[in-house]
């Protein structure tokens, strides 16, 4: 096998973009799909999809688009995602308790099987069927119910020992939704959900607008 | 004045995080900038840099680098972040509850400001200093309180209605945390936050990483 070159984040998300897309005209009965079609769902242009569609493989024919179906399932395998992944999630507070209760993470096969919190008083709390735990627990249960993947939803001043207990006890991934950088060694991967920066690029947007001239 | 070219999406995430960077960068007592570190905080490579914000006009000196002070004022006021903004939210369940509390939002110059529900049972109550509306009071309280922007908090199912109302009262812009698509007028921007994104991409990483030969 030879080896596969990094991919870039960006194209990763554009990616899974596509992916969402493939799988709303799947819905919506269409069959086949062109370049400029994929890239409308994310502002991208036709070469930038073909671009980033080739970190993966040859797909689609010159002149006759892709097939919808069968590249939704080439991209489902390539990222991963034709399997259950399995989570643990520390914060038991605000972003915490939606994120238990967050519908597309389970849609996609992503599934918070234990809950963690340091705070005494939210131990033996109850939220979506899951009691919270101690964070003594954390490496026993990681252990036990195969979780392979921490997701950190606690205060910014919390967040790096957060990240170096789920290390420890052996998640192989971070998903990080605490305001702050946290370091981890380089053999885990993290990524960072920043909301703000959403609402920022909206910001941008709308001033933008009001700047130019109305048509 | 010149108009601006459109500025792609994924390179205004950029310059979100650039800013970021930026003002991590002031906070350490760092003066000066290169290209390269610049890109490290988003992973682009240092010509990605130099294009991205060759869209907002010319920085910095080569092989000077960048003033960190200057060009992190210089971002702020070019994304329209050097002032507030005020949001209404609609839709007083978990993911709204996390957001109401969200301090990145405010540390930014976001502030929640109206909080809308249509469920009875939910009226009245009071999060983050913020009473519970009927959607009836939509219109008349973005136009008392000046809000400019919509965050779209509620199940997929009544996603597009509440956009409506939303664009209906005079909202300018739109976050849409509703796991769907919306559609919304030309004029008025609309951006996705669609935390799925990251853990998948996160998913993709990790089975990677399996893959490849330890070092």
């Amino acid at each position: 096998m030879t080896p596969k070159p990094a991919i870039p984040r960006p194209v990763l998300e554009r990616i899974v973009l596509y992916l969402r897309q493939l799988e709303r005209f799947r819905r919506d009965g269409i069959d086949t799909v062109s370049s400029p079609e994929l890239g409308d769902a994310v502002g991208a242009s036709a070469a930038q999809v073909r671009k980033d569609l080739s970190y993966f493989g040859q797909f689609g024919q010159r002149g006759h688009g892709y097939d919808v179906r069968e590249l939704a399932r080439t991209l489902r395998s390539l990222l991963s995602l034709d399997r259950e992944w399995r989570a643990a999630l520390v914060g038991a507070g605000n972003i915490g308790r939606a994120l238990c209760t967050y519908r597309p993470f389970r849609e996609r096969g992503f599934h918070i099987v234990a809950l963690f919190d340091n705070d005494p008083h939210r131990e033996g709390l109850t939220w979506a069927r899951l009691k919270v735990q101690p964070m003594s627990q954390l490496p026993r249960t990681v252990r036990d119910l195969g979780i392979e993947l921490g997701i950190i939803a606690v205060p910014p001043e919390a967040a790096q020992l957060v990240a170096d207990q789920l290390v420890a006890a052996g998640v192989r991934g971070i998903l990080n939704f605490a305001p702050t950088r946290v370091v981890v060694p380089e053999n885990v991967p993290i990524r960072s959900a920043d909301l703000a920066v959403d609402i920022e690029s909206l910001a941008f947007l709308v001033a933008n607008r009001a700047e130019a001239p109305e048509p």
